[in-house]
């Protein structure tokens, strides 16, 4: 039960942007109790895109998310490469048509844009992969896709932080169902994160959880993120990590 | 003439921490002329990692960068993964060990730490895959690898930012040739995305370029990304577009 998430750019293989949608997918589906097991990030390229998207479907994730490039200019190239990966064929989403031509008009008439009219860029948007289920895009123009395929739910998202939030909030967590996980951080009071590390191995093979252990300046403290499916189990590991003389305190980031 | 970049650990995968180190490398490798193709994230796991290690090197970049799990805690592994991925041997490094116990000791004598001994933990960081050269890390305990296998260049590195950055600065760039690449940045004033698009495609298929472009906003500008092998296949870009009527402002980030 995982999920991954690819993430497509030429901003983000050259560095020029950090990638915090992957950060905010990844934070919202862990929140949800997926275990999100990879991130991908790929180019704006059709090739690089559909092999990734092959290579991730053959791993069998319950969730992929995609983000980015759905808009009209050349190297929004998203949905044709998933098209292909899937094997099947873009076609029109006439739904989406009467969106994006509602949408166009209204910048026109705000001032905007100085021509309201559906070009070959603007019309491309329109097109889904055969069979996907439009995904309302309530920040911007280009729809979203949601795909069930081979028992994968593939969500297509746009790149621009705010549209892909928004479609995330609204259009994909509440096709996800409902789950339970913690995740519950504290500081240790503790001079060196090697001390540690004996009696996080001795937890980890004592009790259901995950914990991630990072450490926040030498001579102060020691952050751990305790990941498990109920608060009992957390409880468990303070107190097993309290018992040793380990003091935790709640850590607020 | 490709690059890859992989980054590990959980607390990237739960959204907990925006993946900075990605970018940075990325920028730096694109700055010396490398084409970043992927950008791999897996958790503090051996096997995710050794996987993630096989399918990179099967697709035979020139540079592959690993960032991330190479300290003291249980879920630093991934010198033991990339060993495994490799088929080689952890061995210890004798020059890391007297590093290290050098800095355990200076971190003892300043009232960082209680303890100056080499535990289990501290140890486990003086281990590389055999044939390794070690990086050295000016600011933090663990020293990152070096190793050259069948043909790719693997740098192993620490995920601490700070220890990241400085570790790629020095001891990572010189090791790299010194190729040239171009990269400019401009703001397109234009109202709309979608009226540039056929423009950009011409531009693709005249010159010797790749052209990222955004939205900044409706009704202001488009940024505009140029790479090009030199400055001349860049102007030709500018003055191709400025010959149509999009006139180009430098973008500074």
């Amino acid at each position: 039960m995982f999920a991954e998430i690819l993430t497509i750019g030429d901003e983000l293989l050259s560095g020029n942007t950090v990638d915090s949608n992957a950060a905010f997918i990844a934070s919202k589906l862990t929140e949800r109790g997926y275990w999100v097991r990879r991130i991908t990030t790929v180019g704006d390229d059709v090739e690089e895109i559909k092999v990734a998207v092959m290579e991730i479907l053959g791993r069998k994730p319950e969730v992929l998310v995609i983000s980015g490039g759905l808009g009209p200019t050349h190297d929004d190239v998203t949905m044709l490469a998933v098209a292909e990966a899937l094997e099947r064929k873009l076609v029109q989403c006439e739904e989406c048509l009467e969106r994006i031509k509602v949408f166009y008009e209204k910048l026109y008439r705000e001032g905007y844009i100085d021509d309201p009219n559906l070009n070959e860029g603007r019309r491309k948007m329109t097109y889904l992969p055969e069979g996907a289920e439009p995904l309302e895009n309530t920040e911007g123009a280009a729809p979203g896709a949601f795909i069930e395929h081979d028992g994968v739910k593939i969500f297509v998202l746009p790149g621009m932080p705010r549209e892909m939030k928004a479609m995330l909030e609204k259009e994909v967590l509440p096709r996800l169902g409902k789950r339970k996980f913690v995740q519950r951080k504290f500081l240790a009071e503790i001079t060196d994160e090697s001390k540690l590390a004996p009696l996080l191995k001795e937890a980890l093979e004592e009790f259901n959880v995950r914990i991630h252990s990072s450490p926040k300046g030498f001579g102060k403290y020691i952050g751990l993120i305790i990941f498990a499916e109920d608060e009992k189990e957390v409880d468990k590991v303070t107190q097993f990590l309290n018992d040793r003389g380990i003091s935790l305190e709640p850590w607020k980031l």
